[in-house]
């Protein structure tokens, strides 16, 4: 249960500052990334002696195939991503005072590379600094992964959206940040990213079991 | 007295920087997060060890009820945190060249609500990266504290003002940043999202004594 | 082979960021760097452990030069990242939508120094940061190497454009980033800047061979 | 020799940053102190671990009151700055293309005060993090020296021009950015900031000799 409860606040610190960054935001083009990066960053810091500080569904499922989550832990940690999610967008909305939000208009064949593409550089990244042997105990594991999402945000933000995170698609998707008729541009490209990072890592790291 | 040395000179260098940040800043929107967070990176990674690096009575607060701070300690640490924000407050009046401010038109319940989230995020992280078993003798717990002040800052700033920090309110109090009437709104909300992170902190590092 | 699967990756996802945070960027003068510099970072913190994580012929040449890099290895270290430049520049005019790139107008002489100066400093850290033994083990090594490139491309990059990387340069010269006749400022520019970084290395650091 | 060589380098750098980033930037209002600190922490990372990594003199100055430098490398350790600056200021005026620059107007006695807090800030981090028992064999001491400089020159910069180094001082002043008549708010308030730091950090370190 302390697993799930550190899942549930760092994807809802996450979630949180994706809404509260990017609607109405005057500096839209370029700070969201480095704020949600870096929060990214410091919940990732909090949480991962007590979950492994996933946040995300597609890592969860990296690090599932890569035998570094129970089996029986990986719907509890999908369903507590996605109440954070939840409860960030409603705290969102409060804060905001109910805003009025005007989707962004994506083309889905680029979105779904670019989601394909960031989601496994963020799989890729965590799988190497958080689970490796050759990593260990190093101090740096948070900040490689917080930056992972804000550099592929600054990339490919444009193109997608640049969610890389099913939980937080789901929290864009409610705050209609995102349209709704788009999610499966993040549930698809987001899970295929994560599962093909799970599949590098173990072939450049093949003593590492 | 080293110690309330280390919170008032961490505190006095806090607080320059929002009022040095904050009053008359042309880039007002998205500077001062960083530059207020990175001092408090800077501030906690040279006094972290010889006092802990508070600076924040919030801080104190839940590290004294997590029993990482004697009880002796507390109100002189509150006092040469107060202390360091004063002085801090004055140098800036003399460096600006006393200059007119006018204060922040906050929303009382929106504002409550961020100080406590934001200030349950900062403590939440202190305790997890600067008292924990599971991460003791890191290197990046400056990087993870600081950056979550910038962070809330980032996501929370536009509502409150985002001082989660008593010793902060009372320097923007100072220097009239925000009213007088409000500083309620820091002092309840900041303490008691302090309190809510030792509780949590408890719950999930329940061998973590 | 491992070893150049992630060479191939990391050079791939810094110049996806060139490619996409360069053309058509409208925050052109000052985000950029960050978002390069900090690409590298998390790809050499994530990569580091399998492959040395060089992403950059000119840092492959100081190391081997240095005497860390096996002979056998650095052609094919070349070719992973020529290759990963190249796949790069293909996803990055997808993604733009086959993007009108006007070429930047650089004098040589600046841009030759210029190149010269950043490659030193980028191989010069590499070699001190990440094969020294007085910094041994130590969790800092790719933000030291993230952030050399950052710092130099604020620093040159409006000189040169930037690249400290004759893989980056064949990834700008075919997005009509810099223009192919000034292809050899980069080539000989910064093989020259790593070829002096070891020398220097090998001068500040006589004990460690 | 090797120690002076790499005190010569990291000035060159540090100076090499500040002028290109500050003559004829867009960006002149933020962006400096981010590229500039950022410039500092891959120096100290770079050269810690062979000179110490000062690359100021009043760092020297302090780091030799405080017991940790030899004497006799005291004006060898001066020397290499002031010519690392040099350097960088001729180099700077060659890219640069001989610019035109106006001095800034600064008023002696707030210059004079934020020069001797900010180079005290800097000293007081570098004793704590770099030559202090309690955190030994850290990886964040070129994290938290570098960005010292960057929130010091973000809070003070607009008041003094932000040097808190007197190599730094001698370039700005080579480069025409402050006057030769401000000279000595620089040379008199760094050196005394960074002694006052060595008193400090005895009076709060009292059993680390």
């Amino acid at each position: 249960m302390k697993k799930y409860l550190v899942e549930f606040i760092g994807t809802f610190f996450l979630v949180l500052a994706v809404g509260m960054n990017v609607i109405d935001c005057d500096a839209h083009n370029f700070l969201p990334p480095l704020a949600i990066g870096a929060t990214l960053m410091v919940m990732v810091f909090a949480g991962g002696h007590v979950s492994g500080a996933h946040y995300n569904p597609a890592v969860t499922l990296a690090v599932w195939l890569r035998g570094r989550c129970a089996t029986a832990d990986v719907v509890p940690y999908w369903i507590s991503q996605i109440l954070g999610a939840l409860a960030a967008s409603g705290i969102t909305i409060f804060l905001k005072g109910n805003p009025t939000v005007i989707p962004d208009n994506i083309s889905p064949m680029p979105a779904l590379v670019a989601e394909f593409l960031g989601t496994f550089a963020l799989a890729y990244v965590v799988l190497n600094v958080a689970t490796a042997k050759g990593t260990a105990n190093n101090s740096f594991y948070g900040l490689a992964i917080g930056f992972t999402v804000m550099v592929m945000a600054f990339a490919l933000g444009g193109i997608s959206g640049g969610a890389f995170n099913p939980a937080v698609a789901t929290g864009i998707t409610v705050l209609h940040i995102e349209k709704a008729a788009n999610f499966w541009i993040y549930l698809g490209g987001d899970l295929a990213g994560g599962a093909l990072a799970a599949l590098v890592f173990k072939f450049v790291n093949p003593e590492d079991k």
